[in-house]
């Protein structure tokens, strides 16, 4: 790593992928303001250290205002940004599989009657009308529940795909190099920046499939690996204060 | 029924489907002499009562024995036929499927790594990959065992055909119909006959299809009540002794 192992840790967590901005917002309030409201130069200096132009973050926010996701009202010259009710809603669903443990969770299959097409962010098909989904799931009505026995070591492969694979694997080597190699001090704006790009890229993969057990995956799933990093960084650099963060 | 119940069970037993007298024979040696030699005489009296020429009998007795299944040897003016170690392995082995209780038995869901074909009579299919037995079947290796929480109402349909439906529905009328009227005496050849009429229609069905709880079918499924009948007509009529059924 460079000698600037902060910016290299930034760099490298924006490279896993494409950063679409509003996405990027949902993070930065799931994160850091989920229960009060982030002032217009506050926000911009967390997106600005991001990389973010100030134009980008005002379509993003109109995006977010147009979806009834984010309210914002005049406070004296500024902005206050808050998340609305839905906006919260949303947000505190998303929380337990983003912050949670998840790994203690137990695997059953379903059977649906016909051929029908389940959420895949909480049902991983085997097969045909055949589900993985985690013991604690809301099941469909129609549904036959069935208790596996074991996991058999073929299944991982049938319920991953290639590219989910590859993305957690270059995750978890970006963020093992962090866990590694970042030892500096950091601003407050700084650890927020950080703390947002991890969840966020943590975040994006984490949503797209069931939380399964460690034995249902194939042995190069780096999920659960993942989770446990991102916890620990979370742990070692937590959520500044939005006061420290604002700018003089 | 007309006056004589047992000429009228006899007529609608056979009617319920084409025999084919080599089968016949495979049941005639499995209910009545699994044990022991079956003498031609007394196997001529009982086929005849059944109504079957002894050109075909003979025919299809030659067929057992090219398949290893009969062995036949002269005694005096007489043959003597028996069960060969194969023809017995093979009865005993369908034994318990013919004459035991089987209600008892759960289910169990398997689903195959791959696309395979699995032994209809054991496993049913439920969907692509996804079969249904009784839980004590030895399972294919790379199976993943799946224990129902329950079964739903919508399984039945789509582990039967309508043909095997209909084909019990038929058989439950004929049974029903015989455990009701039949009161009179029969001589031991009409009880064998009987009785090897009832074992067959029965076997011929029952053989086809996994041995799986009630529960696992559809409510107008009749094996199960189809089971019971024919458990207790073959205890009101039991198996004569061979030396009965014999010509004078």
């Amino acid at each position: 790593m460079p000698t600037d192992a902060y910016s290299q840790a930034l760099q490298s967590l924006s490279d896993l992928g494409p950063l679409r901005v509003w996405s990027l917002l949902v993070t930065v309030f799931g994160d850091l303001a989920p229960d009060q409201p982030l002032n217009g130069p506050t926000l911009s200096a967390i997106m600005g250290e991001i990389g973010i132009k100030p134009e980008a973050s005002r379509v993003a926010l109109h995006r977010l205002r147009s979806d009834g996701w984010v309210s914002s009202a005049k406070q004296g010259r500024n902005s206050l940004h808050s998340l609305t009710a839905k906006g919260r809603s949303d947000s505190d669903a998303a929380r337990g599989r983003i912050y949670g443990g998840g790994q203690a969770t137990e695997a059953v299959a379903i059977l649906m009657q016909g051929n029908t097409e389940l959420d895949p962010t909480r049902f991983a098909q085997i097969a045909s009308r055949l589900f993985l989904c985690s013991s604690t799931e809301p099941l469909p009505s129609d549904a036959m529940r069935l208790t596996p026995d074991s996991l058999p070591p073929w299944l991982g492969s049938q319920i991953e795909t290639e590219g989910m694979r590859d993305a957690y694997k270059s995750l978890h080597a970006v963020l093992t190099d962090i866990s590694e190699e970042l030892d500096q001090d950091m601003t407050p704006v700084q650890t927020a920046a950080l703390r947002v790009l991890i969840v966020h890229a943590w975040r994006r993969l984490t949503l797209k499939h069931p939380d399964l057990p460690r034995t249902a995956h194939s042995p190069d799933w780096r999920g659960h690996d993942c989770r446990a990093l991102v916890q620990t960084l979370l742990e070692r650099y937590p959520r500044p204060a939005l006061d420290a963060i604002k700018p003089a």
